[in-house]
């Protein structure tokens, strides 16, 4: 009976340990999809291509698939396993990460309705699009290093990322004041201008998320809360030995 | 000894009851904070009252903190009481409309820090802001109507909330295309006009964001996630019996 019972437990926290891993597994997937759509978006956008843009739109509906199905699962494991401490920490970072993906998803969904609507006006003249390829990079790095440093529990990563959203911020100040003074110099260049500026703004709030999940990953990882702390008080969390 | 352990699982369950009740008062107080925040930056615009304003953006403080509150709450509630089933759904719920009700907050920083802007510059007119006024005062019922819905477990009174955003949607399209005709009449008006765009466009997120809460609403009555789902399956949804 006993030799049973621990037969049992071990297949149950073995496939409890499957279904966080599994967890991740798809968070990291969705991650990937989303910073791919930006990544599409903003290439249709420079080559004038409607058709890829076309494309990113439809591709949202993966996102949002994916997210309805990774949210059930976490509830699914928290009612079944009752996990507590690091691992329930994990499953609640897993819940708000999904979150601001699918809200980078839409993001990317915006930019690519954006990058339709500029390819088909006329009167927008060919454009190098130099500042938001800039700022679309830096955002997707930043994607992709939450990402990172959720796969390695790394806090300092995470860190670097929240750090990152300052220059991003300043970026995109600069190009909007930028495309500001390029529509007082021709009032003709408005219409054109205004859908570069939701374009930037689109990629500065996929930086604010980028942002949110590399705070997830310090909740995950030291079960403490770095949402609204200012970074000196972020540093010395990290500084803490881990519980 | 019997008596005893059910005297104790009645206390618990007593306590688990006070907990969860909690829960439901502290996010119905965040929530009257945030349209309230709503409310107030809009009027610090109308009124050219950058005091106001400027009391509104400290506020978001407030907002802040109980959104970490009311997170730690609901996870201490998880991993204590391992509610199961529509417990469990509800305590989710609120961990999903604190996040939109902590970015209406947000969404109301940003218009008192462009109120400000707006009341600083002596380029810009006043304006009567009939727009502003109007898509504040729809914004600001649905979420009132959404708190309204997630007190009386009323998913009829969320899906009418999540009917709306399309309305204010449309509402904002039209003020901003009433906004870029401003700007090409007269250079001039730009600067002026991008700001007013901006805060438009925050009121129009804050519709999005009471659409989030409709949606919670349903999921935690019914257990069915309508996020990305059309309106006819949405009220499929809604004449299921309840489980």
């Amino acid at each position: 009976m006993v030799a049973d019972k621990e037969t049992y437990s071990r297949h149950i926290s073995h496939k409890f340990n499957e279904e966080l891993s599994g967890l991740k597994d798809q968070l990291l997937t969705m991650g990937g999809l989303v910073e791919q759509q930006v990544a599409d978006a903003v290439e249709a956008l420079i080559n004038a291509d409607s058709g890829e843009a076309q494309r990113v739109r439809e591709r949202d509906y993966e996102v949002d698939q994916l997210e309805v199905g990774i949210d059930e699962e976490a509830v699914r494991v928290i009612a079944l396993r009752q996990p507590a401490a690091s691992d329930l920490r994990l499953v609640m970072s897993v819940i708000k990460m999904v979150a601001d993906l699918e809200r980078i998803g839409d993001e990317a969904k915006k930019i690519a309705k954006l990058a339709i609507a500029i390819v088909e006006d006329d009167a927008v003249q060919p454009r190098s699009y130099v500042e938001v390829r800039h700022i679309a990079n830096h955002v997707r790095g930043m994607v992709r290093d939450a990402l990172d440093a959720f796969t390695r529990f790394d806090t300092e990563a995470a860190f670097s990322v929240m750090r990152e959203d300052d220059a991003v911020d300043d970026e995109y100040k600069s190009a909007a004041r930028a495309l500001m003074t390029h529509m007082m110099e021709d009032p003709r260049n408005i219409s054109g201008c205004m859908n570069q500026m939701w374009i930037l703004r689109a990629l500065e709030r996929v930086g604010d998320h980028a942002d949110n999940l590399a705070e997830h990953v310090i909740f995950m990882v030291k079960g403490t809360d770095v949402r609204h702390t200012p970074v000196e008080e972020v540093e010395q969390v990290l500084r803490k030995h881990d519980e």
